[in-house]
């Protein structure tokens, strides 16, 4: 438990403006800490706690006094290699969660999009038409459908709750099995009012790392999968021609907001011409951006967006949500959240 | 209760082919009803059991032993006027309920189409174009929000319940106070996995007909404003120049899927011009269709639909769903849903 009479310096390292509310309400909370926002010489000194965006780690050397660091960012791999990490016995944590509000959205809107013919709607109004009604009544709304979630972290499980709020069945696929109930909750930052944090929305759980356990999992009647795995060598072209083959038999729709790479993106290309797939919403590709005379863009039923699913007006409100979170479990003496693991490395 | 050894013989009067896997499952389910399907003369001799679209009543003498009749339309008003209403003790069934789900779809989609600025997107995708990050970045996703749901009936619920897992508040106003859990539940037919089925969802209940009421109701900082209340004369116009003010606090988004006459269409033209509203979604409109040199089309930020936000291909299946679930009911004695009450006549 700390101290909150003990001073502590807070150093807030950004490439963008001072966010001037946020850190007056810091000074409000947490009296005894004193933020800093520069990044002069010397700035390290008595600093406690760091907060930085792109991170520029000082030398264990330079922060004697360093105890905790905030990276906005949702991945750890780029401090796990910093120079600062493994000697020290400093606190990491990361921004991990923040993403699930927005891109939840996007997965939603997208698969929207395709059963309620939107473009068609959108040219007809564009050009002032009321449209015949027999031009768009085969709308199949997604009650009952089967949404496989690859990957069910923070996004996936925003995503599944709108899904499931919607009327569909979610199917979870982890790497580790999720077999107990404490293996299932989200133990990280969540933003209030959203996610799944005990793991409760899943009707079955798949996991797994090798072929026959993706593919047990894709067997599952999926009508909507949601790539939401992050990209290693393991998950390079995970989902390729007898991967679509097995979807086919649903004619699924594939929703990537996750990496490009995931996808053999020609061999989705094969499966949509060869309608084997209903369509595919596609927030990532390979390469980015991607080429004008890239024939993905010509493929029937694709939603391509330029990876802005993540884009959102709140999005440092989050970063520094997740850092007053750890800021108030400190005060408490309780564990914090997201905090990078120096055994695993992420 | 009725026995299930009594012959049964249900009449289905339909305007489209005969349905004939629903058909055939209520014959295997519940072997005592004989299905008829033609429309000639005669064929309400014996008929207990009449399921009927377009509403061509038969004269109490023409089917004396008709007992319940299902109709499938949500509205009750046609069926009220007709001759064999009031002087027999038939049990009248509406279908109202069936059209949560891809109206809830609509409502949302249209919300994500405004904040994820999904036009520009498609635009950009059209010309094979990797739009720049910065185009797309005022992404507010709908977190903390505030949905007012103006008519709080079985759309309104659907939509409730996405809106809700999007991370929204929501609000909710009836005509009458729903001040008790009891009054609260939505005790119509319910489409399984969808709805608000206790009413649990709203955080803030509001009630009235008199303008005061509705006022109060939209000072709650609102939000989004989704319009779900049928069109009566104390509704012709609810919404005008004084509302949109009010709305204009919280630079309001509204949703319009019941009737466009509801609406005071020019000064919402006027307020949105004026930049009080942030948007509207119409999929009703006044009139209908709108002309195409309707000023309504050039207003901003306007999403606007031919009236089809009911379609779905899973119509008639959730028609007969109704019926199907009152012929369980009645074979165990239990009070059937979406009985038409003939004292208030809906």
């Amino acid at each position: 438990m700390v101290d909150l009479s003990k001073k502590e310096k807070l150093l807030v390292a950004l490439a963008w403006p001072e966010p001037k509310d946020i850190v007056e309400r810091i000074r409000n909370n947490y009296p005894n800490i004193r933020p800093a926002l520069t990044t002069s010489p010397g700035i390290f000194d008595n600093v406690t706690i760091l907060f930085t965006f792109n991170f520029y780690p000082p030398s264990p050397e330079a922060a004697p006094k360093l105890e905790l660091v905030h990276v906005a960012s949702a991945g750890a791999d780029h401090v796990v290699k910093s120079p600062i990490f493994y000697p020290t016995d400093i606190t990491f944590t990361t921004s991990s969660g923040i993403h699930g509000p927005q891109i939840g959205e996007w997965v939603i809107l997208t698969l929207l999009v395709q059963n309620h013919h939107y473009n068609l709607l959108y040219e007809q109004q564009k050009t002032h038409t009321w449209t015949k009604y027999h031009e768009v009544k085969d709308v199949k709304d997604y009650v009952g459908q089967r949404l496989g979630v690859l990957g069910y972290g923070s996004i996936g499980r925003q995503a599944a709750r709108i899904a499931k709020a919607l009327g569909m069945v979610v199917i979870a696929y982890t790497a580790t099995p999720k077999d107990t109930p404490e293996k299932r909750r989200d133990n990280g930052f969540i933003v209030p009012g959203t996610g799944d944090v005990d793991g409760s929305i899943p009707s079955q759980w798949y996991s797994g790392t090798d072929k026959a356990s993706i593919h047990e999992f894709l067997k599952q009647d999926i009508d909507v999968l949601l790539v939401s795995v992050p990209l290693t060598k393991d998950t390079r072209h995970l989902l390729s021609t007898a991967e679509f083959d097995i979807l086919s038999k649903k004619k699924a729709l594939i929703s990537n907001i996750a990496r490009g790479a995931i996808i053999d993106q020609p061999a989705l290309i094969a499966a949509l011409e060869a309608g084997k797939l209903r369509g595919a919403a596609l927030d990532v590709t390979d390469p980015e951006p991607l080429p004008s005379n890239d024939p993905l863009w010509k493929a029937p039923n694709v939603t391509i967006t330029p990876h802005i699913s993540g884009n959102a007006v709140d999005y440092i409100e989050r970063l520094f949500a997740v850092l007053e979170v750890n800021l108030a479990r400190r005060a408490k003496g309780e564990p914090l959240i997201n905090v990078i693991d120096r055994k695993k490395g992420y």
